[in-house]
C-alpha cells in the first residue's frame, strides 16, 4: 500500500484513463473518480487513503469468511507452485476440482449429481438456461424451453443470465431479456402481502399465480423456473413462509425443472449451508459462486441433480462431446482456494455463526433504528439483511427515487467507516457481512449504520423532508 | 503429487462420480476416466501416473509463458495476502487492476481506449455483443444489431458467445445460435482457395461474400464482425493475404463496426503482440482472455476504442449506471497474475522468441512430416500450427471422420509424451506451445509429432487404408 497522495492521484487518474467500471455511473466516475482499496484484513478494508472501513457487505455479498485468511492463501500458492493450471476438456482432470466437486456434492441437498465449473455466477446461469434447454431436447420436448424468472430478480449479466435478471438498468439499451424468458410476481412481504393476509396465503396466492402464468404460456413450453431462496439485490427479500413448498408442487404439476440460484444465500449466509436446506426447497440445479470461494478466486458451479443427469447418461451414447464448459472451468487454482475456504466454514462453524450473529444484526438494529422516521422494515435471514427507507412509516409512501436516500446512508457510512450497499431499484440498504463477524463487528457495523441513517434523517427533518 | 495407484483410482471414481466435464463424451468419460494432471514445470505437465509430457497445446493455447512462473504465483500471494478481492462496482478499483489496464492499453494497437475486465473469453466475446447493441442504441440506430461470424468460428460458449460460435457440436441440442447472428464464408487457403486463385483475389472473394450478406441483410442491420486474426479451433486458419484490409474496407462502407477476437493470437502466440499487429487490423473491440494471464488464474478483456468509448462518454449524463459487468471484473488477484506475466512476455522477449521458434517450428515439421502420406497441410504463423490429415495427398481427399485419424494421432501422442489437440470438424492436429520454448524443445515436439504420425500412417497402410 502507498498512502502517498501524488502517487494515489495519479492511480486515479490512470483508472479513469483506462477502465469501463461494471455498475457505475460513468459521468460520476469521471467527475469523482475510483475509490481504491489497498489492503483487508478480518472484516475491514482499507482504501489508498488510509480509511479503514468495517465491510458490512462482504465486497460484493460474497466475502463470507472474512479477508486476510492465510489458509486459503497458502493453499493458492502450493497449488499454483505444483500446476497453475490445467483445463479439463477431453476428460482432463486434476485433484483439487475433483476433491472440490466431492465437497460440493456433500455440502448440497440430496439428490444432487455433478457439478459443471465456471468462473462466476453469470457464466453459471447462462450455462443453466443451456442446460435446461439441452435436458428437454434430449428428452423429446423440443418445445419446452421458456424459463420463467421473478419481477426484480438478479441473476447476472451475460445475454442468457442478464435476461433471467429483471431490472431496468440492466435491460435498457442492451435489448434483453431474450424471448424465452418471462417473469413473475415477486416475493414482497413489506409492499406487496396485503395487511389483512397470512404468510401461507400469500405464499398460495404468489404460487397461484406462477400456475396461471404457465398455463397462460402452455406448461409444454415452460422448461424452468429461477429464484433466490432470499432474493437479494432485488430488495433482500425473504419468502413468506411456505413458499417453494406452494411453488414447487405447481412445478411439479407441469414438469417444471426448479433452479435455485444461491450464488449469495449458499454457504452459510442465511445460517443454513444452502437456501435450499433453509426453505426446503428440492433444486434440480443450482447455481453456486460468492461464497463457493469467498470471492479470493473466481469460481462458480452449475450442480444438476440425478433427475437430469439420467438423461444426460442414457443419451450419452448417441451424443458427441457435451458441447460446452470454459477454458477455465475446474480451474486447480480456484478449486484450491474454494476449499480451503469450505474447510474455514466447516472448521470454525461459521454456517453457525452466521445464523447466531445474523439474528443478532438483525435484532440490534431493530432495537436502534426500529423506530427512525425513515426506517420502514428491517428484514432478512442470517447474514442478509435488509433496511427498506421510508417517507411515512404509517402509509409506507416512499422517497422519490431521485432524492437517492440510500444512496445518502452509503455516503454517510463512507463517513462512519462502513461499507454497506444501495440496491438499484428501491431505497435499500443490503448487508451482507462476512459470516465471521463477532458480536463487536456487528455492535460496531449497528453503530455506524444508526449514526448513518440519523445523520440522513436529522437533514430531512431540517429540510423538511420528513416530518 | 501422489502416485499411489490406489489413491489414484479412488480420485478417477470420484470424477466420473462428480464432475460434468466441458467438451468431453460423457459416454466415453464414464467407459474411460479421466487423465489426471498432477504437476507442471517449464513446457512439461506430467500426470499422476507419471507421465510428463511436452505440451505442445499450452494448456488450452493459453500457458504463453509455461509452467512453474514463481513471478507470477508470487505475485499473486503477495496480492492475496495484501487484498485477496475487492470489487469493482460503484467506482469502486484496486491497484494491479488501474496498473494492468494501462499495461494492456499499451500493449494494444493505437486507438484503444478502456478495458472491461471478464473471468474468461466467453464472457468477454458476451459482453463484447452486449456492447455492439448498447452503442448502436446510443447513438439512435436502435436496428444495427446483427453481428456477422464466421463459418467454423470458435467464439465461447455462452448463449452469445456460443450464438458467434459456428460448429454443429457447440449448438446442437443447445437451441443456438441466437436469431441477430449471421455467417459469412471463412478463411481456407488450404480446401477452399481455387488452386489458381492469387491470395489477394482470394481476400477480395472472401470481402464480397461479406459485402453481400451485408447488403441481403441490409447494413442498417448489421452492428458489428467478428473474427480471429487466425482461426484457431477452426481449423487453424491463417487469413490470405490482404483479406483483413479488404474486409475492413467493407465494415467501413457499412458503418459494421470490428471486433478481434484475441483469445487465442493475443499476448504474442503469432510473433507480434496481437493478431491485429501482425495482420494490420484496426479493431473496435478487442476480446483478450488466456494468453493474457497463461491461465494461471481467470481473467479477461473486452477492449473498446476511442470511437465507442466517445459515444459512451457523450451519453453518459443521460444513462444511469453503466449496467453491466461482474463481481470478479477486475479481480486484483488474476490483474496481479496478468501483470506479472505481461513483464515475462517482456522481459524474456517471448514474443521475438514466439517468431523465432514458431518459424522453426514450421519448417522442420515440413522437414520431417511434409512428404508424410497423411499430412496434406502444415500451416500456421508464430506458435499456432496446423497439421491437416487427408486420405489422398493430390485430390486432398478426407478420411471419413468416423475413423477418428486426428483422434489417433493425438492419442499417440501420449504414447510419445507429447500434447497436441484434436480440433472439432475436421481432421486438424492443433499446435500452440509456450512462447519459451527452446529450440530443443521444438526438435522434441517435432520428434512426438512425427513418431505419431508415422505410427497412424504405417498402421493405416497395414489396414489398407491408404496406398
Amino acid at each position: 500500500m502507498n498512502h502517498n497522495p501524488a502517487h494515489n492521484l495519479a492511480l486515479e487518474e490512470m483508472d479513469k484513463a483506462c477502465l469501463l467500471h461494471p455498475a457505475t455511473s460513468i459521468a460520476d466516475h469521471l467527475a469523482n473518480g475510483p475509490r481504491i482499496m489497498a489492503e483487508a484484513s478480518g472484516v475491514h478494508v482499507t482504501d489508498t487513503r488510509g480509511n479503514r472501513f468495517l465491510d458490512g457487505a462482504a465486497g460484493l455479498w460474497c466475502v463470507n469468511v472474512g479477508y486476510g485468511r492465510k489458509e486459503i492463501v497458502e493453499a493458492v500458492n502450493a497449488q499454483m507452485s505444483r500446476l497453475p493450471f490445467f483445463h479439463s476438456f477431453t476428460s482432463m482432470s486434476n485433484e483439487p476440482s475433483i476433491r472440490l466437486g466431492d465437497k460440493v456434492l456433500r455440502w448440497a441437498p440430496e439428490g444432487m449429481s455433478k457439478v459443471i465449473f465456471g468462473s462466476g455466477g453469470s457464466d453459471a446461469n447462462d450455462t443453466n438456461i443451456k442446460l435446461v434447454w439441452y435436458y428437454n431436447n434430449l428428452r423429446g420436448m423440443p418445445d419446452k424451453k421458456k424459463i420463467i424468472s421473478r419481477d426484480r430478480a438478479y441473476h447476472g449479466v451475460t445475454i442468457g443470465a442478464g435476461s433471467l435478471t429483471a431490472m431496468p438498468v440492466y435491460h435498457q439499451k442492451f435489448d434483453l431479456p431474450l424471448p424465452q424468458i418471462r417473469y413473475t410476481r415477486s416475493v414482497d412481504m413489506f409492499r406487496d402481502k396485503p395487511a389483512d393476509m397470512s404468510e401461507p396465503d400469500y405464499s398460495k396466492l404468489l404460487a397461484g399465480e406462477l400456475e396461471k402464468l404457465i398455463l397462460s404460456e402452455g406448461p409444454e413450453t415452460v422448461g424452468a423456473f429461477i429464484a433466490e431462496p432470499v432474493m437479494g439485490t432485488g430488495g433482500v427479500l425473504p419468502p413468506p413462509e411456505g413458499y417453494f413448498q406452494e411453488v414447487q408442487a405447481v412445478l411439479d404439476k407441469y414438469d417444471v425443472l426448479m433452479i435455485a440460484d444461491e450464488v449469495i444465500c449458499g454457504f452459510g449466509r442465511l445460517g443454513a449451508r444452502f437456501g435450499s436446506e433453509f426453505y426446503g426447497i428440492r433444486p434440480d440445479i443450482m447455481t453456486m459462486a460468492k461464497g463457493l470461494s469467498s470471492g479470493y478466486l473466481p469460481l462458480s458451479a452449475s450442480v444438476i441433480n440425478d433427475r437430469i443427469w439420467a438423461v444426460l447418461e442414457e443419451t450419452a451414447p448417441q451424443m458427441a462431446s457435451f458441447g460446452h464448459g470454459f477454458t477455465y472451468s475446474a480451474h486447480p487454482a480456484c478449486a484450491a482456494a474454494a476449499l480451503a475456504n469450505i474447510e474455514i466454514l466447516e472448521r470454525e462453524n461459521l454456517v453457525g455463526n452466521a445464523a447466531k450473529m445474523g439474528a443478532l444484526l438483525k435484532t440490534r438494529l431493530k432495537e436502534t433504528i426500529g423506530d427512525s422516521p425513515i426506517v420502514g422494515d428491517i428484514r432478512g435471514e442470517g447474514m442478509m439483511i435488509g433496511l427498506e427507507l421510508v417517507k411515512d412509516r404509517e402509509t409506507k409512501e416512499a422517497f422519490d427515487l431521485s432524492l437517492k436516500t440510500a444512496g445518502k446512508v452509503q455516503a454517510k457510512g463512507y463517513e462512519n467507516l462502513i461499507l454497506v450497499r444501495t440496491l438499484p431499484h428501491r431505497d435499500v440498504i443490503a448487508m451482507s457481512p462476512p459470516l465471521s463477524m463477532t458480536e463487536e463487528n456487528v455492535e460496531a457495523l449497528v453503530a455506524g449504520v444508526k449514526a448513518s441513517v440519523d445523520a440522513v434523517a436529522d437533514a430531512y427533518k431540517a429540510d423538511r423532508l420528513i416530518a
